[in-house]
């Protein structure tokens, strides 16, 4: 059909929808009849049984024929309550004739049971059986919005919670991927002779669910329960849709214009005000102050104090109103109590940002005292971090601002969080590690200022190469998915979501009023937008520290070189467990690696040049490793030895990797070291060098390389294995 | 029934099933036909549908009384082999009367179908529905026998790999896990309105089911698929027996009294023999003298060398035999193709252990050599460690029996490795993790020596308190099985398995020549064994460090206290992941937490103190978990403060411990910091008074708890949850 006549019917569509709806609305209806749900599957080419209702015995054998075999046909009577009992149904009619006599059959017994009956007909009904039975539906989730749902029918299924789910609306390919997003995908693609099912009917049908929540958000769930999937299309037998009149009020969203130059203004200010700063030791006022000044920070800092003429050396204001000049950011370092007032008077100051250190809001139970912050920001434009944080630091400016500890390492990673504690592991493992950040910040009860102004400001941040997160809840999961889903084709977006189990989300809910949610919707919804997973706090800080370090991979052969064969087999089953493609080592290449190495070393993948080695026989096989182009990436299994110690082996593959860098070739390796206290030194010396290698550890180095691989993946970068 | 008479029942019922094995021998069969298939399991009370042949209308009503309802009742005939077509099935008859009548009309139809046709009798068939089909089998392992498994019926569970396995015979506890075993558990306990099973009847299957397959080895295979289970019972409806006259010759097994015998002699000598002991720097019988001298062993050693009249100061010998004393253990550093020849004058001069430090045996492929020791050994008694192995250490004997670099801290844990490359990353890690160990053992090949020989020496070695062990296969895994349960219930047996995936059991089989096996079987016999399985090499090591530090629980209750909130979150998340039950708070405790913390402060649990308390908080809150005799073990967040910095924090711990340990409370604390690097000597600082303590990690601490937990519960000093 010419794509204008397509848009008339859609908007007709739309309008047969919109004509329910509003007769559901006026009724003041939750839920729609059977009918209505039909019209509207109907509406949306949702595929539902074919039925009709036939008022003589030809017309019953012709509507079959139409339909399709088998048809079930039953009276259609307002008297006739128990059709079956009355005689008035007939499943599985396979003919015209069957269906022409069956009439005949079914009005009979409908007067023989009830001879006043009213009798409007027969009705004749596509019949659904067979295929598999699959699961359909959509939600509305508080932080996600509209979903789309999919899962395999039946009990077990449901016990296992083996369900997927996207945002809606879903694309076609996040359509399909839902198919295979499920545990039991292999039911759909056909097992033990079992017919696989028409996978283009299925996704069709779910990206239909999806475009019809998405346009009609008062319909607040739909189940297609079950929907019968066969080798020739599918049918919703079943279809139940739940209304809600009264949806959330849309969160306030600036353009991303408009937070790009605010947050830039945040977090590269020119002028600094710390309202609250002290000249006593130990207090919070005085401890910003000081990061301040002796971070390095080369813009202006204004103290704010009522009384104080000079803190620290710097001259102080009563009000930041009072500053002659302009000034970017304040720090606020004062009791919940006097945050409003202060508040407004930065709002009049047309400051950008306010930093708001402070705790006494929502997570003790101050949801108006922290809606009225809301109300001043927004009133004045002003954009809120926090309250309840530490601060932040973003060292390319020697900014710490901040009550912890001054932070200095300057990196290409840039970390967020909710909870103050993990700010302050991040700074210990970030200096520990040597892990250079660009920005480290506390999100904390997140009022205004969250993840998705963060990812925007970081998106076009050149200091910053990588983000990491950790979250306890996503206030607006819609736009942190949308924003993530951009930011992740360009920067590696990392994030560890606490309360993932039940007692985790109830203690996140005591701890930051956070509404931890459904995990599982995390899940998909993080994959859905390339976002890659940790799955703890050290993940989280090693895949920031290791995934910058790593050249992006160009495709998904990894081969293992290990002198350990103990290490190769756990590298293997690490290679398995984060999703790295083993590749099958081509003949020639076989050979090529069985020159270098000893007669009894095994040759194939992983490449075990036995323990007994000189240096001589890692640097070939890895120099190979490298030069093979239908190599991709090395993960080295080290061994101490004798005749190669640590630091020979570790400078010997910086040497190697040098001598490949400088002919174009860059792939990415890791390494997991197997020796004495020596290996620990020959670690850090290969990590400074761009190799992420671990010591006593044959799977944190692969869970680095694997969440390298998920980006790459997810960037489309290369192919899903 | 009598004791006295249920034996004899036995035996006449062991006699049938024999009879109709050896008919299947006799036969040449590999299968047996249904029929004997049901007698087998007649024999062993597995319930299978009633049935009975009825020669009239009168017998068909009466067995269909005595079998219960509802009955299929059809046609017993040679001649007529399609008896629905024949009208000759009746399904579903749900009374005497309908089965008597039912009976008239089948022979009626089978006359008028076949006029001919011979006549044998009406079979009266119990009929089975409805209830959960499950499917209980039985099955070889190359490495663990017989083994009974249990699952749900259906494709979905066969997709999903839902099955669990037990060693036969299982005991009746073991089957009744089993029913909990599967991730679809919940099913039999009835979900939606269905009915739970009948839990017992179906554990009782699974026996007899283990019983029967370890009471005839033959029988290889056994699948009771699908059975019927109600409320009421469990039925199996189809059986299949496969056979297999030819079992594999049963493994040489000392007796525990000569293992432990033989074993003591080769851990703790008092005379070592160096067999190609050498001058030469660099040479493997060089560095193995050196680490005997060195590492400070104070018994004898005998370099043994064709031609050196002393080496390192000790006098060597031509052979063992020269030597005039007595040797308890050899090490050998000569290539593979003289061993054999050294390896009978080991045997002459009745040394107890060879220590076969070559390879170039089986992992090459040189099957028939490695077979020539095992022989050799066997023939003179001589248990043989290896080959292809680095050699061991015992500390409390200051003896380094190896090649690698000596080793000297003294502790509590006992490590084996199968690799090299493991045992060296197990000497770094403990060096720099300072834990001390007992021993550290190279299993390799494994020929002779293996897991369970270790398991027997530790056991009884009062210097060990923990066993942690690296593998890539079990070569006896019931022995291991029988061994590990003995022993895990005195002493922690921690596995790491090797091998797990595809790709990783490919490697092993060309690495050491393991033959990885099924990991689900190694899942849950190592569960059926009380052994604490480690999923990664650091797990291994971790727990190997922290379990013999953490004082066994006394119960199940946990209570997380943090400083740091979000540490809260991730430490609950890690609770759930590890199996770990976080109390629920009673109000009286809840109100003495209280007392300690600031308002806005969160009790509950986790007991959230917030971040800017001092010492006295995390004091007078730790010091109250341990006091409170509900309260069975701790989780501690500490969030670095200027308050409380991370050594205050430590000091104050460890005084608290004492003080507790003095009135005799002792209870497992671990410890999460979170905070800047000074949290890092705090953590080493905590882990050697007590607490095992790690920086920048919320789940490495609790996994370790975790292990401890489950080894209590294995070992049977605290309930499951």
């Amino acid at each position: 059909m010419p794509a204008a006549l397509k848009t008339i019917q859609m908007a007709n569509n739309k309008d047969a929808i919109r004509k329910i709806l509003d007769r559901a609305q006026a009724d003041a209806r939750k839920a729609l009849t059977a009918p209505e749900a039909r019209g509207i599957c109907e509406a949306y080419g949702i595929a539902i049984p074919k039925e009709g209702v036939a008022k003589s015995a030809e017309e019953a054998g012709r509507l079959a024929v139409e339909i399709g075999f088998p048809v079930v046909i039953k009276i259609v009577s307002p008297q006739i309550l128990h059709k079956t009992e009355a005689g008035c149904v007939i499943v599985g009619v396979m003919s015209a004739e069957q269906a022409t006599r069956g009439y005949a059959t079914i009005i009979g017994n409908a007067r023989h049971y009830d001879a006043h009956a009213e009798i409007l007909g027969v009705q004749v009904q596509q019949m659904l059986a067979g295929g598999q039975e699959v699961i359909i539906g959509a939600v509305t989730d508080p932080a996600f919005g509209k979903l789309v749902a999919f899962g395999l029918g039946g009990i077990l299924v449901e016990v296992l919670k083996d369900i997927t789910f996207r945002l809606a609306p879903a694309s076609e390919e996040d359509a399909v991927s839902m198919l295979d997003g499920i545990a039991a995908a292999e039911i759909l693609r056909g097992v033990r002779g079992g017919k696989p099912v028409d996978r283009t009917a299925l996704a069709s049908m779910i990206e239909r669910v999806s475009s019809l929540v998405a346009d009609f958000p008062e319909i607040s769930e739909m189940d297609l329960n079950p929907v019968f999937a066969s080798e020739h299309g599918a049918t919703a037998a079943d279809v139940r849709i739940v209304l809600d009149f009264n949806p959330v009020a849309a969160r306030y969203r600036p353009s991303q214009e408009l937070i790009v130059a605010q947050m830039n203004r945040i977090m590269k200010p020119d002028a600094v005000a710390v309202i609250g700063a002290s000249p006593e030791n130990g207090k919070i006022g005085n401890s910003v102050m000081k990061n301040l000044i002796n971070g390095g920070y080369q813009g202006a800092v204004y103290p704010i104090h009522p009384s104080a003429d000079v803190i620290l050396g710097k001259k102080a204001y009563k009000s930041v109103k009072d500053v002659p000049g302009e000034i970017d950011v304040a720090v606020f370092a004062i009791p919940a109590k006097f945050v409003a007032k202060a508040l407004i008077e930065v709002g009049e100051k047309k400051i950008a940002g306010a930093v708001l250190i402070p705790s006494g809001f929502a997570e003790t139970g101050n949801v108006a005292g922290q809606t009225e912050l809301v109300e001043i920001g927004r009133k004045y434009g002003v954009r809120l971090m926090g309250p309840n944080i530490y601060g932040f630091y973003y060292t390319p400016k020697n900014l710490c601002a901040t009550f912890c500890t001054a932070y200095d390492v300057k990196g290409k990673a840039a970390l967020s969080s909710q909870s103050g504690g993990i700010g302050m592991a991040i700074i210990g493992f970030s200096r520990s590690a040597k892990m250079g950040v660009s920005a480290i910040v506390g999100l904390g009860n997140k009022c205004d200022i969250d993840e998705d102004d963060l990812l925007t400001f970081f998106e076009q941040d050149d200091n910053t190469q990588i983000i990491a997160m950790h979250c306890e809840d996503l206030k607006d999961g819609r736009a942190f998915a949308e924003v993530a889903k951009r930011v992740s084709k360009k920067k590696p977006v990392v994030v560890l979501k606490a309360g993932r189990t039940s007692m985790g989300a109830r203690a996140a809910s005591s701890h930051t009023g956070a509404l931890a949610g459904n995990d599982k919707i995390y899940e998909d919804v993080f994959k859905q937008s390339g976002v890659i997973r940790a799955r703890s706090l050290r993940d989280l800080l090693e895949f920031a520290r290791g995934i910058p370090v790593l050249p992006t991979p160009k495709g998904n052969n990894v081969i293992i070189i290990t002198g350990a064969g103990g290490s190769g087999v756990l590298l293997s089953d690490a290679c398995v467990d984060n999703g790295l493609a083993l590749m099958a080592m081509p003949p020639d290449l076989d050979t090529a690696f069985r020159k270098f190495i000893p007669p009894f070393g095994a040759a194939g993948n992983p490449v075990d040049i036995t323990g007994g080695e000189p240096p001589t026989t890692y640097q070939n096989t890895v120099r190979l490793g490298l030069e093979d182009p239908r190599i991709h990436a090395l993960v080295l299994g080290y061994w101490h030895t004798i005749i190669t110690p640590p630091m020979v082996f570790a400078r010997l593959m910086v040497e190697v990797i040098m001598e490949m860098r400088a002919r174009g070739i860059d792939k990415p390796i890791v390494a997991s070291l197997a020796g004495d206290v020596e290996v620990e030194e020959a670690a850090e010396y290969l990590y400074q060098h761009g190799i992420p290698a671990y010591a006593y550890s044959t799977e944190i180095p692969v869970a680095v390389l694997g969440a390298k691989y998920r980006w790459a993946r997810g960037a489309g970068f290369i192919p899903a294995v």
